[in-house]
């Protein structure tokens, strides 16, 4: 099978759910008397969240793109991989939704943000599964040799990559505050050009 | 009429079918003294339900793949069948939450499942039908031509592969449980390499 | 500007209008000792409306790609045209939305059967006009040349296929069933192979 | 990088967004002896905000079709850059329901009108940040070598193409009608003819 299809089927699932993020910005239950800037000032936290989210899920794509851009055509395995990879995209805007509705309350936001960044988590481990099979398995399906030692170099990058998602998972225990700044931090550093070529997938 | 855009807007509708599933996972409603934790764990069926459809919805992409693409060009009688196709693969969202909202109620969950696993049924059958008439009334459209065998192989393989959606069907009656159950075996089935080249649409 | 970016917009804003239409489709509220059997049972109109609406866009999506299909490349008056077309095409989702709550309530259910057949009349005028442009004024953006009788020929079939609409809306003030009985005999008549090669964009 | 799957993912990015805007349109609530004929005429503000955010986000993905069409190849600032564009556009189905909710009300109104405008002009703000990079730091990368002096032209015409905005958020602070008359007539200047290869993106 073309990887034509694949990389159609990607970025319309990853639109969508870049895109459905903007479903968790509602708007804002006015207590009596709060004005309406009072009102969406409050909550700040919805538009951090989406940020953050929609920036990250744009970086996933691009080295989605690269993963993929390696492959002549894929097989079964790849697919189902992908689809794993996909399922774990898509729950992306709950978890958004659960961190930004909890940041700000003094109960619950612990989980909230370990459950946001523990998606992410298991998302960059289903990256990393993909690329390893592809890079590892897959070698004949590959548009250009690489070397062991080059394969070898990507998937450390990759490895390199999910720890800051295991940090912020695992700080999500001390504040949820924390584990959004880490997040942003992250989306922040992958976007300049200087850390192009760093991280999952490249 | 060429199979490109035809299979771009199924890639379209499926994308997004798989992606608004999410919406399905709602934020816990949360009792009094009850921890975001607890709320989160209790409503495991919008999670197991979500994981069922849309490895379901992405095998059907699969296989959807496969037999569009023995075809070289389309006509009108095509595209209603698969028009119909994608009607039953939309309802999927909302059979879905149906399942996770009344699966751990004790009354309702009979029907629910029986719904679940019935729209999944009628999409297989609306798959079906669309092959076989691709195999044997639209031999000309083809790519390539099968021996008669062959396509009579191919059909027998995908109304085995309806089986399964008929006993899911049937067994709500006893158990909802069991039917998620035979639905969750039936996508991890064909989830492994295994069983690539075995089921509907093959 | 080729059609190629034109027709891949098209195709996404129409594959996400024809899924969002399950949306409407929710959970029964039961009442008090009402099972969910009878609770599903009691919202037919939902499913009603999900499939004359469904098949309606499914079919608005071929004619869409027929017209296209004529054109060489575009230009701003197609793409501006073609933009007032897709939003009234995003409209649907809610016209269907209101017909399915009001289709069986004694009041409103006239109002919302005209809105319903009214935004297709108004997705039809649209089309007309596109159609009637491009035949017309950017004969030298086709790829074929059709001769004048041809296109006359075209544009009638076209006129005709807006009357069931203007029939559709205005009967919503005798009785909303017939309105959804207008608009459901036409989606099936256009869904046989016996009336392809008639209707809108054909 | 290619532009080919840049572009895929815009537009289906800008397809949902565009899309999602019907879900702004509710049903309305009908106070007590209100007819649904009433109800529907009472929310026009949903309708006003839905066809101009519409044509505005229409727009927008001519523009960037056009923006991107100069290019050859893509690298990682602007794919950055464009993500930071499609996440603007991302919030437009928000401030389209804020305008629709508040437009009408004593209080709220000129904030929301702000919103409104103010995510428009932000989204410009991105729209020439990319333009302003490809062609003046990314010339090695398009497909046209332009002079130094079409460059600067097209990018006075993209900062006039902000100026609007600007307005339309100012006058926020007048009168929300008046932001939202701005901005229609901003969409109804750019959908004719005369306007083409005039404004932002041009």
């Amino acid at each position: 099978m073309s990887t034509r299809r694949l990389e159609a089927f990607s970025d319309g699932v990853i639109a969508v759910a870049i895109t459905l993020l903007v479903l968790n910005i509602d708007l804002p239950d006015l207590g009596p008397g709060e004005t309406l800037g009072h009102g969406l000032a409050d909550q700040w936290p919805v538009y951090a969240a989406y940020v953050v989210s929609f920036v990250t899920i744009g970086i996933i794509w691009i080295n989605h793109h690269v993963m993929i851009g390696r492959l002549r055509e894929t097989d079964h395995a790849i697919l189902m991989l992908n689809l794993v990879l996909l399922l774990t995209i898509g729950l992306i805007p709950f978890a958004t939704s659960l961190l930004a509705a909890y940041l700000n309350r003094g109960t619950g936001a612990h989980v909230a943000a370990g459950v946001y960044a523990g998606v992410f988590l298991v998302m960059a481990i289903a990256f990393v599964t993909l690329n390893r099979h592809i890079l590892f398995r897959k070698t004949h399906l590959m548009k250009v040799e690489l070397t062991a030692a080059h394969r070898r170099r990507i998937l450390a990058r990759d490895a390199i990559g999910v720890l800051p998602y295991v940090l912020a998972t695992a700080l999500a225990a001390v504040s949820a505050y924390l584990t959004l700044a880490i997040m942003a931090g992250l989306a922040a550093y992958y976007a300049f050009p200087a850390a192009a070529g760093v991280g999952i997938g490249d």
